[in-house]
């Protein structure tokens, strides 16, 4: 038998990765918390300083925390009256312990601003995330969006107040 | 390096939040499991005999598993012909190993009672979960519903058997 | 206090379920990962040799390797323009570790061939899974689907390239 303290370094290496995933699916969900809830301190803390957000048209490119800003603030947020995204189906692949990848698929529905109508979002996000100084966070997320439509003759409404 | 003993024991605390993190999914996956293929116990099962389930409106707010009861058989499957709910965003905070706080988003797709068109609800629900005698379980969840409209024109129909 | 290799045992008992809990969330989301984006390695990679899966109406029952095949090149790619499914609420049970069941909920929104209207469909997996040296794979998937129907006057579109 291994001596046990190899048997439990290995053990280490697996819980940390186990958590590592925990991690990386709370950035995911973050995302969307942050995005839907216009929590702008939630939404920020998933990316790097240096992060790439790509999300191609019709939106754009953005770098870095003040093109976190720039999309949020300038282009996203006054796009969207209301939004709301479901992310599923993630896979997340190690290339070390404090490097790994990560697809998932997002639902959104939401209401652009000036249209009463319900729009519908189907997308893929692929991410390259980062642990560094023991926090995992966003490097690079791009967007592919499969489709992105009204659903004519429906609207969001929400219940009345009781 | 630690004695091997100490090691151990952060190791223990460690699988035992990472267990308690996939049995906190389990109750909100089978909440929507319970709910939408009408499986009381198993629906039941998820709360706390004093639990809350503060939905608000247009359902109101239900306390204790009598309230549970009310709700599910008086209220809401009455209220539904049909429902498929989708929960997914959720993540987990630990106040201490038996305390929790979850926050999720949920989607549902759904058919009223007397009424033969689509309805489509978004809602987010924050939960206070705790662990007695080694088991978790839902304490109170509050609900947003952010929208609960129809898709007009659209009706859910099952394929025919063959 | 046990023996600490006694604990060290029932750990790595307890880590292993951890890490099949992953891989098998991995196999419901490949699945659509690999269906929608039409990657037949990835999806194959999910289904063992003798497995089943059983769609039922309108698709049918397909055997093994080969009926994967034919069920994806000869009935479900030639009937999907495009596809998206949204694997959700995923609960595993084991029954040994190296055997397990999963029920998860399934929305999926798409376009069929030769009609220009979306499709929304929802739907419930119920599978077995086996680990065998080593790896995680379906031996069985029963599918229930609940509705499947057109959203009339909805057209999934993708943004047009910058």
């Amino acid at each position: 038998m291994e001596t046990s303290s190899a048997v439990i370094e290995q053990l280490l290496v697996r819980v940390d990765e186990l958590e590592s995933r925990m991690q990386i699916r709370d950035l995911a969900s973050n995302y969307c918390h942050g995005f839907d809830k216009r929590d702008y301190e939630k939404f920020l803390s998933i990316w790097w300083g240096d992060c790439v957000w790509d999300i191609g048209p019709p939106f754009g490119r953005f770098e870095g925390h003040a093109g976190i800003h720039a999309a949020i603030h300038d282009v996203l947020w006054p796009a969207w009256q209301e939004s709301h995204h479901l992310a599923t189906n993630q896979v997340i692949r190690f290339s070390d312990p404090d490097t790994a990848t990560s697809v998932c698929d997002v639902d959104c529905v939401g209401t652009l601003t000036n249209d009463e109508g319900c729009q519908i979002v189907g997308a893929t996000y692929s991410d390259v995330l980062q642990r560094r100084a023991g926090e995992w966070k966003i490097k690079q997320r791009d967007v592919r969006i499969h489709y992105f439509n009204p659903v004519p003759g429906t609207r969001l409404a929400a219940p009345a107040a009781s």
